[in-house]
């Protein structure tokens, strides 16, 4: 097989076939394949696009071309979720304690995210003593004992992704369905996953602009969770404004444990519910999403689920005294509120620039190399909807130093106060097929 | 400037500034821009087109990146001529004498050619004596006394375009109307070029497979050339059959000189008259096409345009006496008939797959590295539409090995006889804006 006559089938519109595809991901991870040549295959697929059947070949070749996690000692389902990612998103937080504790096993293999905070790893290690790094059969025992345990990422997952997905960066072919497709479902299938439940967000502080992208996106996934046997459903949700009020690392445990309290704010509590009750049904521990969702229900509000986060932070050698005094963790040196200019209702809250504000302050990194200041970011007080009085506090800045002036206008930039306003809604579709 | 934001510029349908396109080709060059961000740009290119604007920068860029002949110490106007390539393509050898033996200056810098034959350099090589690498100072006083002399190519003409070029032979991305042009025009400008006849072939045995692919890329040179102040117009012809009846470097010399002689084949001399009598209007030696036509006639029957050929031969230190016993070079060890199976009408002789099999003889090159033999080629006889008597000779092989069965084979399935047929048209288009 020749590369060039590989990228001329396809740059005419062709498929390629499973040897093909193979072909092509063993010799790029191997480094038989150069860069330019797969930049131009990437560019053509940009434009050709791939048939259900090439994209699904390509995740598994993917998934196959490093390690494959292997959780068939942990008992049950194991049913992964996976965001394409937003501002404020703590439900991995939440969803993994919450299912946990009706009897979901949870085995969170999670990586250290770029962006506007730290990934679900960085977050709790906001929480004392909080260890990610532990042995592969230690988070085995833990899972099958206690349903749940959170590990480190390893580096060897899906290399073929990681090497493709830095090439995507550079040429201008990140925004590829197929490709963003097979990306997540290989890391998805390669660290065990069994079943899927993909939460595909839309708006502005999402990947996906708008909401017909976010559902080709979603129902691509779909079909090809289902070629490679694995059961998976897409929830369509909105990231036009942050999830829930936090944004930052400590700030988004704290509004975890209020939430597994049963105070947390009502959209995060929500999105929770839909995916936790998708979860429970796929992992076969309920007949229907209502039966799941009362479970869920009476989880939080006895309390299970709050236990059950109490037990993973013990297991995992953390401070669990942070779960009675989360203020302990709120360490950041000023706390500045952000008045409302004007007397209405919030119209707009740019969940993107509301995202990139409290990187600005340190909460994410733009590069692997950077550290992250867990105690840093921004906590809403009012969400697009509501109504605010002028000289109202809309926001509190958590920050580590006094020079916000540039982060500051950023926000006011982003925040717009009207007349009339709605709150948008939180789910837009469910894609199961 | 980030080549990333410039590849998505293009990927999305945009047109590069020719700021942009002077830091794409200034960069690509000098290796600051890597070849996978280059090939995902070809790749985009490909599927999005150029304008004429974008085109003619990018032809200035390339032209640019290094030596540009200054051939302004040649008194008139330089026009070169240039096809894109075919099977038995002897033009350059008769039309650079013929058209400077009516006062054109003929400064042809050529190169060797990778393909079915060797290029200019490789079939004037085969006269005995003949010297290419001559001083460019002798170069020049040859062609102001003598109105013409031929040298080889500088390495250092257009490297953008030898550097481009390579990657687009690997990647998928040669069929491209922009990347052609661009290439073609490029090189042209800079050896010197104040006006340009193309030559675009059209059939099996081009490289544009078909007619309106042929015209798209003649209608954006002749654009481009003018944007470049660059007279320039092409002429559109059949390259479905070979052109003339030799194919192979010293039979395409002997043929040379019996057309100079006025024995030539009719296609060959009228392919000769037509493009000659463009170069002679574009250099201001006659102001019609009809003069311009008749002085070559005139130049052609009276021995004027085979003494100027006589001269270059002489000046560039080669054995004249091969323009009097032309067999002298024709050395091959094997002469093979090829008789026709059938009487009737050659009603196909396809170009392509006759080139292959002078290849196969040893005629042309595969790679840069490969040395050709001189000697070898094919003679046809019979061109589309000529009647055959069974058993009566198609054409004779030029062979200097006996093994060549393989080559009869090919050949054979590539001549079709038929009842009826005719003589394909020998020009499709002139395209002059």
């Amino acid at each position: 097989m020749r590369m060039v006559d590989l990228i001329e089938k396809k740059r005419d519109g062709k498929s390629l076939t499973k040897e093909e595809i193979d072909y092509i991901v063993t010799a790029y991870t191997d480094g038989s394949i150069p860069d330019y040549q797969m930049s131009a295959l990437l560019m053509a697929i940009y434009y050709v696009d791939m048939t259900d059947e090439e994209i699904t070949n390509l995740t598994l070749a993917m998934a196959n071309s490093g390690e494959v996690i292997d959780l068939s000692s942990i008992e049950g389902i194991k049913v992964d979720k996976h965001s394409t990612g937003g501002v404020g998103d703590t439900t991995t937080l939440i969803l993994a304690p919450l299912v946990a504790s009706v009897g979901v096993p949870v085995a969170k293999m999670s990586g250290r995210g770029l962006g506007y905070t730290g990934g679900t790893l960085d977050k709790l290690e906001a929480i004392p003593g909080f260890k990610i790094e532990i042995p592969e059969e230690e988070f085995i025992r833990l899972v099958n004992e206690s349903k749940m345990a959170v590990i480190g990422q390893s580096g060897d997952l899906a290399p073929a992704d990681k090497k493709l997905y830095a090439l995507r960066d550079v040429t201008a072919t990140v925004s590829s369905i197929p490709l963003i497709a097979s990306s997540i479902m290989s890391k998805k299938i390669a660290a065990g996953a069994d079943a899927i439940v993909l939460d595909v967000t839309t708006g502005d502080g999402a990947f996906m602009k708008n909401i017909d992208d976010a559902k080709r996106l979603a129902k691509t996934m779909v079909r090809i969770g289902k070629l490679a046997n694995r059961q998976t459903m897409a929830v369509i949700s909105d990231m036009s404004q942050p999830l829930g009020e936090a944004i930052g690392n400590s700030l988004e445990v704290v509004e975890a444990i209020e939430t597994l309290q049963g105070k947390g704010p009502e959209d995060l509590t929500e999105m929770c519910y839909v995916l936790g009750s998708q979860m429970v049904v796929l992992a076969k521990k309920a007949d229907s999403i209502e039966e799941a969702r009362e479970m869920l229900s009476e989880a939080l509000h006895s309390g299970k689920a709050l236990s059950k986060f109490r037990e993973l932070v013990v297991n995992q050698g953390g401070d669990a005294s942070v779960i009675d005094e989360p203020d302990k963790i709120l360490t950041a040196r000023y706390e500045v509120e952000l008045p409302a200019k004007s007397s209405g209702v919030v119209t707009k809250l740019v969940a993107n620039e509301l995202g990139i504000a409290a990187m600005m302050l340190g909460a994410g990194r733009k590069t692997k190399e950077e550290d992250i200041d867990h105690a840093v970011g921004i906590k809403l007080h009012k969400k697009v909807g509501d109504t605010v009085a002028e000289g109202e506090s809309l926001l509190t800045i958590y920050s580590n130093t006094e020079a916000i002036d540039e982060v500051i206008a950023l926000i006011e930039a982003h925040i717009e106060i009207g007349d009339t306003g709605e709150e948008p809604p939180l789910i837009h579709d469910m894609i199961t097929e």
